[in-house]
């Protein structure tokens, strides 16, 4: 029956040779990799302004300088990031980067670093999306949370029956999204060059803080949440139509400059638009209601932002699976992540990562500006670790590449990146940072616990120069209550697996066992009946001392204690029955050497 | 872990031949089987003013005549108990004087009506109990669900622990309650006397229904409540010393008069104190109030009720895992019922019902009036068997005894009794009684059942002209996806069970299966390894396609499959492995013929 069910949710299994690969082209390859980067533009901008206005509606123009130095980051980053895709053209993960560059520790900070990024990326994605309807449709503000769980469990299913990154599929709300927001900032800056911007009214938002530095360090923290998914293209290498690594170069270059002029742009429009933050409708959403008016191009645009970011935050459901499955087959996670399910996909890490993000969405109740203080600092830490890397990378070949600019340009990224790291742990550490700077150590010491357990397996289970196990014929017990067709068919499988049987019954009720022992001498004969007293009428514990005592005789390596067990044709007659053998089995269980067998009786 | 817990909760057990007899006297002997029957004075004659009530106040002078009616029955129902008792010395239970005499099926009745019977006691006369509390000190009302709810655990516990029926434990709070109450009726007898009676202020409450012989019965029925436990006496005859008969039935005659006499008398005095009930205040409670005033006589009177409620409803876990193991010995319940717990209790019993009575406080709130119509009607009907039983008794011995007295009087005691059973029935049917109405032909139906599994399992079981199967040498499979420690010894165990094994390995890996294959000739070239493929990466399907394809071949009459499995030493560990032998347990569970072993390889 659950089978059932799994297959109606997940349809028919498929085949390992059912594996095909689609080689993307520039176009579809963009859509693609873009998508999680792409709609940061929908949180990073306000993120920066809900930051500015604690300190007052005058803090706001601010946000001009900082959106131009996120710009500057993001053309540092994606510089940094094209060479790698230089340099790994199997696809450059920060895992991969960094442990092959800096060595095993560094490679699991950069792992854990982008499991909880991944984890973030469907929370962050789907609590957006969620606002940009609820935006637009207020009525369904206190439905946030359900529908975000709702979105992410639909995510999880489509992935789990197999949907592949289909290019053509993808391609659809990534340039449906990046078409709208152009319109609208093309549309902005033609009202600012004609004149005919109407200014929204001013609002005054009183100020809980100062204008200090580090006031506008947690902005442009904030702002940063702008770069998730830059490092997207250069994981993806292999999907590209060859020549491989000179197509997602050019991807990564449109990439990088989609994201810096539409982030750019918003937030000037915002600022020029005199928009204020508020709890209940995003910044874009009341941009998008000043420049076009309540009409369809605003709901075209509120439905492409939700389209893109679920989109993104599909992504994730690629990604974590893969990166769990790689470091799973390195040792550092359970082996159960490695395996295919069948329908083509890791389906305990889809499993996983669902459960993880929506207890994230439940937690924090839906809200964007509430996750994004945890979300970006596991992003530039793993950039950092990345960019690291490739700087070690192009030390270790310096003889056959002597071109410093490679070594500037990621030394550039890494020290700016880890900057940038160090900046958001500390100005957003209190608002929930601190949970991630806790929790990656935390990983990281969980992922080396798990790979020492499996080197001590193997360790343990190593048959170098070990020697062939003397078993020799082992004893054989019978646990009995009575003589019955069940119990002769018990004792018939022990007599046919050793000579060495002995029948053992627990004296609960005199009668019964006199009885027992004259059926016993007509039927069994050649079998001893052992009969246990039982002064507390317990029957596991005489049980337990009597095979005690055989194992100090060590009559042989494994003691087999056969139980006869009915298996009912109904499952409430289960509860007519005592379940005495399931009892003796878990008793056994933790004792070496002994070994429990039901010989199962079908009534 | 577990087990240390219940050693904490339940202390050391008790050998078998602990079980001990203490005899009773006739002066314990009250205290130890009146409780339940006394004690029902705390919540019968409220009942009737209860019911009577929704009449008007103008209704509430027909207690009197009502009160006398159940005096009467008292009477009716003593008498024929006591024929009861100097008929079947060894304790005539209801079920067992209907079954000897009238039959199964009135026996299974009268068992199930018990059964309902013993649960609503607990739960009445503690709903009562509290009420009884809650009344003087009325902060606690909101609390009387959580406070019957942990009286209930509180007594399954001491009685889990295996606290005797002692005799001089319980005939402090019986014979603390009967003074209380005599006093109470006395000193209201003398203001009455003296004139001196104060009654208390006048309080019209509006009728919502008129006078009528529907609402007399109903007052009559919950009236009737009094009645219940006055059959304790009878069921206990072997605990008396002897003459076991005359001292048991001197007894009833003290048990009876002390019923009638103390419920006439609180009857009577509520009347002439004008007593309304109240839902937050018992009858009992406000009767005491105006006849002694708020002093400690006052309290004294509420802690003594509230004290032999709990010690009543502690009757009910002797009696119900007593009938239930006297029922499961009988083949028609669940045989777990009819096993003493290593503190000489039935402790399966104590677990049922208390579960069962804490759900229905739970569900009814705690309100003693609200289980009432519940209640009785189980009452009514196990005595109107019992009575019904023993006419047939006589009448049986008719030779040996010609007394028409005899039967006059039960057939009397069966006829009043079968009567109540009837207008109770009725005249409660919408307020509750039609759930028992109905519960007790499906209990019926249920015990039946059971009873039809075991003679069905007996008669497959029975080696009554059976043949000894012939199950010769056996096929193992050992199924393994390595070659290490653990499939070794499990490949040895193997062997040494059967001359016929073979090794089965899924390919879910061809790199994996040809090193396997290598190093499998090196380590055991005489197992033959049998490689099943597996399109849909799943394990379990091409095994069990290859056991079905083993079975038409028809090798033996059982298929060993023999699975390595690791014992990690943490809990924790487990996450770390795959848990394929679990399901492959779990599939050939269902499948006759076939044997699983695990060989545990502890780490």
């Amino acid at each position: 029956m659950a089978n059932s069910l799994k297959r109606i949710i997940l349809g028919q299994p498929l085949a390992t040779a059912a594996e095909k690969h689609e080689r993307l082209g520039k176009i579809t390859g963009l859509a693609v990799f873009s998508s999680d980067a792409v709609s940061s533009v929908a949180y990073g901008p306000e993120e920066v302004l809900l930051a500015l206005v604690t300190a007052g509606t005058v803090a706001l123009p601010l946000s001009i300088p900082i959106g131009i130095g996120i710009s500057i980051l993001v053309v540092i980053v994606a510089s940094s990031y094209w060479q790698t895709i230089h340099a790994y053209h199997s696809g450059g993960g920060s895992y991969i980067v960094a442990s092959d560059n800096l060595g095993t520790l560094p490679g699991l900070v950069a792992g854990a670093a982008l499991l909880t990024d991944y984890v973030l990326t469907v929370s962050v994605s789907v609590a957006s999306g969620v606002a940009a309807i609820t935006s637009a449709f207020p009525p369904l503000f206190p439905w946030r949370v359900t529908i975000g769980v709702l979105s992410v469990a639909a995510i999880a299913i489509a992935n789990l029956r197999g949907v592949r990154e289909s290019g053509r599929l993808f391609a659809i709300p990534t340039y449906w999204f990046i078409g709208s927001v152009v319109l609208l900032i093309l549309m902005g800056l033609f009202r600012v060059v004609t004149g005919t911007v109407q200014p929204l009214p001013t609002e005054e938002v009183k100020a809980t803080h100062a204008v200090s530095l580090f006031l506008i360090m947690r902005a442009f923290s904030g702002g940063c949440a702008t770069l998730t998914g830059t490092e997207a293209v250069s994981n993806g290498i292999p999907a590209f139509r060859p020549p491989e690594p000179r197509n997602a170069g050019i991807v990564m270059i449109w990439m990088a400059a989609i994201l810096s002029s539409t982030s750019l742009g918003t937030t000037y429009l915002a600022h020029v638009y005199n928009v204020v933050p508020k709890e209940t409708e995003t910044v874009a959403s009341i941009l998008a209601r000043a420049i076009f008016g309540e009409n369809l191009l605003y709901y075209n645009i509120q439905f492409a932002t939700m389209l893109i970011l679920l989109v993104a935050a599909n992504t994730s459901f690629a990604d974590f699976p893969r990166l769990s499955s790689i470091m799973a087959r390195d040792g550092f996670m359970p082996r159960q992540l490695a395996n295919r399910g069948d329908k083509l996909v890791f389906s305990n890490g889809i499993l996983i990562l669902s459960s993880l993000s929506i207890l994230l969405l439940i937690v924090f109740r839906g809200e964007t500006h509430a996750l994004i203080p945890l979300y970006a600092i596991g992003v530039f830490l793993s950039f950092t670790l990345s960019q690291a890397g490739m700087v070690r990378h192009w030390l270790k070949l310096k003889g056959e590449h002597p071109k410093p600019h490679h070594i500037i340009l990621n030394g550039l990224g890494a020290l700016t990146t880890g900057i940038v790291t160090i900046v958001i742990a500390v100005s957003k550490f209190a608002l929930g940072a601190w949970i991630v700077v806790v929790l990656i150590p935390l990983m990281v010491l969980g992922l080396l616990r798990v790979r020492r357990h499996y080197e001590e397996v193997a360790q343990r289970l190593s048959l170098e120069g070990a020697g062939r196990p003397k078993i020799g014929k082992n004893p054989v017990v019978v646990l009995v209550a009575g003589i019955h067709k069940g119990v002769v068919e018990a004792l018939e499988y022990a007599k046919s697996i050793s000579p060495n049987v002995t029948a053992l019954t627990v004296d609960l009720d005199p009668t019964q066992t006199t009885k027992l022992r004259l059926r016993w001498a007509e039927w069994e004969p050649d079998v001893p009946l052992v009969v246990l007293e039982s002064p507390y009428r317990s029957i596991l514990r005489p049980l337990l001392e009597y095979i005690d005592r055989m194992e100090r005789q060590g009559e042989g390596r494994y003691l087999t204690v056969v139980l006869p067990e009915f298996i009912p044709s109904h499952w409430w007659e289960h509860f007519l029955h005592n379940q005495t053998a399931l009892l003796v089995k878990a008793a056994l269980l933790f004792r070496p050497g002994k070994v429990t067998v039901s010989i199962p009786y079908h009534l």
